[in-house]
């Protein structure tokens, strides 16, 4: 069918759709197609964005005569149960400003601009993704989103699953519940029984494309990287819709490209190495990378949810015996080594930015908090000090998806890499 | 001693305290002594006021040679056991502009005032109240307190309970573990032993505080209402500071007056009934029902902390055979009565508001959320739902503790009676 006839199935609002993927095209050209760039590999990547309401929204409308289309908003929830659910996990935390002043019909101004996108982006009945699934998976993380669920329980069926704030014992223990609860209601919910052997193929799965992730990062530690930091985010960034056996795939292509490229010596650009660190960046945000790596140097890390928050740890296998054995081991991924602004303290995560200062060997950290974003925001001031009594020059960055400041943050990014 | 010494030996900033005290007690005349009031009750609570950072200090000075003064940021920390360590419990939740700059020092812009006054507070050692206390309790309800306990942290000994955001079975559970975490940390950190006999006394202290000012709102159902909105907030303010006992008596001299006033039968004054709900309104926070009732309404209820959320419900004492069943329902009625925007979802509060708007007869609902108050701003969507579908017309507004937004919101809160 085509993409019309396909919209008009999802009840997707046609007009406000052109208008919306009207302004894409013009925007990927100028972060992407209008810098210099070797990569064989990287065509399966803009080949997705370029048609990214097209071919893989079919492919889960088909999907969803095996099994449902679950969304998520967070790196938290388990792509391992979903998957085993026959499900397949679709992130839909939205990064289009577009979405951003449907968003604000329903909840304040004041929140941050990856909440507002969402909700708008549903609201608005304009992304494909947002119509297909079948249901939501909340979690509770940041007020804005814990909040936001309840506006979005009105519009689409949601499951929420809580989170504690510390990671204690107790806390630990409450989200290993929370983690069993999510494979109880699953297998309810769409009749589906989750066992031994299909959890432990879709955690293998889920390993597999995260190791792929880590060896193409791992690439990014040469100096000169071989890949500009806004591509190898485009790449991390398709990750949380593509299928994920092909996608696993095509990250491993494009890693070895990368690692030729770097064994075939190619010389030292003299560039700057810049760690990006904060809040997400989704689809299709790409406003800081493209403007430090316009400014003369290269992001050669992000420590964040779209970099290598969402992919540095995999999920063990060793020793597990049972069902129950895997969802605890997938548990302890989660919550050990997602180090986000949302627990308290969060130590874990200075250690992580230090560790990737030094492996990724870094000149300096751009800290990027989305407008709004308390939690980050207030981290800043203790990665700050961290950076500080490592004598890592650090910048604070707070921005939303809107252009309009773009050219004050030109000269404030441009300032900071001359100073490193 | 006198002021100056205790400020002294309390590390106190002299002059900026001097600035900050320069301001109040015009403040004060203009919310409290410029109107007409009968009530003699008052003069005590109005003299707490006027020697705000004085004799109460100087109590709480005194009282730690017998145990530890513990201040807190939520009613969810619970003042029973911190009594029962033979402590004294200080709310600290700040609600003077002036600490806002230097709380901005810190902390982000984009915080609610009473967390970046409360971190001002305690900075700018200006508040004798932050300097008298051994321990901070804090708790993790929303994303900017959560944060800032990782910056109080560098300043003051913190302890922080953790929250759960939904009350599940879950969420229960790690709650009541909380709860006797915290008598153990005390137990040992004060080396006071927590007996059944000590636990059941504090908790009948404070189950008296709460029905005092359960029987001073319960006078104002009645119209016209004996106490102003503004004198009955200033009351439950001082609740979180104030010796309990003499406290409590004061309470119920008020409310025996006010019963004495209703019986006498004064004429209805038809003025409009106001229920005021939101984020907490902290002293000297008065600015919302000082507009209110000088433009022609009464606050007659507060669905908030600094309202009935503080004291609606008592711990039972019921069938309670051990110091562990006394905990056990410490922790429940904190967890089950109080509906805070930081639980998702909180249908609760709907509940209590539509209750407390038919016992109160109100006319009308104004909705305040402190500025980025996140929480309780999303929540604003669904109880203006819920207000709709019940006919009750309500503003919402949207404040800080600077007083540039004063014409506005007067003509909008005039407009809005007016309405009515
Ligand atoms: S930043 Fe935190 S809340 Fe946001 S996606 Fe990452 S882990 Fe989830
Ligand atoms: S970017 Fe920050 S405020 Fe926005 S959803 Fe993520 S954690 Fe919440
Ligand atoms: S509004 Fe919520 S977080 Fe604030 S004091 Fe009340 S219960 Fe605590
Ligand atoms: S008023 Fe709102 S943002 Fe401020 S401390 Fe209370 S719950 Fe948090």
């Amino acid at each position: 069918m085509d993409n019309t006839k396909m919209y008009k199935s999802l009840g997707i609002d046609l007009d406000a759709h052109d208008t919306l993927m009207g302004a894409l095209p013009e925007l990927f050209k100028e972060c992407f197609l209008n810098k210099e760039q070797d990569l064989k590999g990287l065509s399966y990547f803009y080949s997705v964005v370029a048609d990214i309401h097209g071919a893989r929204v079919k492919e889960l409308i088909e999907h969803k005569n095996k099994g449902p289309v679950i969304g998520s908003f967070c790196i938290y929830v388990p792509e391992e149960i979903i998957l085993a659910a026959c499900g397949q996990l679709v992130g839909l935390c939205a990064g289009a400003d577009f979405w951003v002043p449907y968003g604000e019909q329903i909840v304040p101004k004041n929140l941050c601009p990856l909440i507002k996108a969402g909700i708008g982006a549903k609201y608005s009945r304009t992304c494909p993704y947002f119509q297909v699934v079948d249901l939501l998976i909340g979690e509770n993380t940041c007020d804005g989103k814990k909040k936001a669920w309840e506006i979005f329980s009105d519009m689409v069926e949601m499951y929420v699953m809580d989170m504690p704030n510390k990671k204690s014992e107790l806390g630990l223990k409450l989200w290993q519940e929370e983690v069993k609860n999510l494979c109880n209601f699953l297998e309810k919910k769409f009749s589906k029984s989750i066992s031994f052997d299909s959890l432990l193929d879709a955690i293998q799965k889920v390993n597999a494309k995260r190791s792929a992730l880590n060896r193409l990062y791992e690439t990014r530690k040469n100096s000169p990287t071989p890949i500009s930091g806004i591509d190898a985010l485009l790449v991390t960034q398709i990750g949380f819709y593509d299928d994920i056996e092909r996608y696993t795939k095509m990250v491993n292509a494009l890693a070895q490209e990368c690692e030729e490229k770097v064994l075939s010596n190619f010389k030292n650009n003299g560039r700057k190495r810049i760690l990006v660190t904060g809040s997400p960046m989704v689809v299709p945000n790409w406003k800081i990378h493209h403007v430090i790596e316009t400014s003369g140097a290269d992001v050669v890390v992000e420590e964040n949810c779209t970099g290598t928050r969402y992919f540095k740890d995999n999920v063990s296998i060793e020793n597990a015996s049972s069902k129950g054995d895997l969802l605890k081991n997938i548990s302890d991924r989660y919550i050990n080594n997602i180090n986000c602004a949302c627990f308290s303290p969060n130590r874990g995560r200075e250690e992580d930015i230090l560790k990737l200062c030094k492996d990724y060997k870094c000149d300096g950290i751009v800290y990027v908090s989305l407008s709004f974003c308390t939690t980050y925001m207030v981290e800043a001031e203790r990665i700050r000090k961290v950076a500080k009594e490592n004598s890592i020059p650090m910048m604070t960055v707070e921005s939303d998806y809107s252009f309009s400041d773009l050219g004050q943050l030109r000269t404030r990014i441009e300032a900071f890499i001359e100073n490193l």
